[in-house]
């Protein structure tokens, strides 16, 4: 085919329907076979060529063609969940506003990760890949990126420091890291339970949130010591 | 050699000092190996082809000779980490025998393994073995029998049930998983930032165990909502 002046010839528009249909459905297979094998082995252990062969994809470089690096993979995983927890949020905090119970606020970091993830159903593998993502530094620098630069996490983490007025930077940051560790295991040991059939603590996928909101409502405001 | 009625020929006494000795360093070796791969990479992705290379046996049956299966290796390296805690912990509670304040009893379950830590020095795979070992049900489990079953431990955690009589026995599950998971993960980052130069948050042990301490006071005796 031949470009003239700049004007690359392109497909009819049916065909390019099609393509990018059929680019999006790869795109989606790679991130799903990429987001079980992630979960079940860790991030560092998986190549792309056991990607490529999960997601029925015969060129072994798909992944790089359509995502880049391995981070740029995850980064697209991170996302694609963000992106589903996003509106769950965003109707939660449309209803508090200037709500001085810390509770209240603690409960939209944790409920719109078990809605999404009751609504996924059983077996999904979206909660163990954020274990996964979250063990490796590189990795979890990623996950934090993404989430605190989602508007309803910042409009979030506002309300509720607000409540907390007290509460080093440092100290903040440090039990920050903490709840997001409680919440993001706790849903990984939940999913990996339901998946296996094993007994879970909680019935539902709502009164294990109950559990940890609960806990997060002791950590948050604990006292804080000054180390000598 | 010949044996002679259920009498078996044994080698001189020196020669089996010698001998147990031997294995002695050997089991220490495989032990080192395996605590340093599963740290790194997670329990179920070394094989014991690995951990025999790694600790310099040409023999690739000297792990299952030493120590039968895997989880049985695993048990050993959580034993030897307990022992190291047990004298630390009983020494700790021999001051408190029956202290009403919370914090004493949670600093029992914080400051032996810190203390550990420290003294192990840069760098150790300890904390982030018994991370890894954490993330797998099976492994779990055998970490929690084997932690349970020490009497220093039992000791610390009659004592503070003592003082939270309402918690309903699920919460009190509930909440020990919790506790241990964040005082694990949050040991496991910071010998993997210590190893690898990267900042920290708290400047020594000491003052991580006075975050986490601090982050348990509030955690355990949070409120408890009974869910619909």
């Amino acid at each position: 085919m031949v470009t003239v002046a700049g004007k690359t010839e392109r497909a009819s528009k049916p065909e390019r329907a099609g393509r990018t249909g059929r680019a999006r459905e790869t795109r989606e297979a790679i991130l799903d076979a990429a987001e079980r094998l992630f979960a079940e082995h860790g991030v560092g252990e998986v190549s792309n060529r056991q990607i490529c062969e999960a997601a029925g994809q015969g060129n072994n470089f798909a992944v790089g063609y359509h995502f880049g690096t391995k981070a740029d993979l995850v980064r697209a995983i991170v996302r694609r969940y963000n992106a589903e927890m996003e509106q769950r949020r965003l109707r939660m905090l449309a209803e508090l506003t200037d709500s001085s119970d810390l509770r209240e606020w603690i409960s939209c970091l944790v409920l719109p990760a078990t809605g999404h993830l009751d609504a996924l159903g059983v077996p999904s593998w979206r909660a163990r890949f954020m274990a996964q993502a979250n063990t490796e530094p590189a990795l979890r620098q990623i996950v934090i990126e993404e989430a605190v630069a989602t508007p309803s996490m910042r409009r979030n983490l506002d309300g509720m420091f607000r409540l907390l007025p007290g509460l080093p930077e440092e100290v903040r940051q440090e039990r920050a890291g903490m709840s997001r560790m409680l919440t993001v295991y706790a849903l990984a040991e939940r999913e990996r339970a339901l998946h296996e059939g094993d007994p879970t603590t909680r019935t539902t996928w709502e009164d294990t949130a109950v559990g940890l909101i609960d806990a997060l409502v002791g950590l948050w405001p604990a006292p804080v010591t000054i180390p000598r």
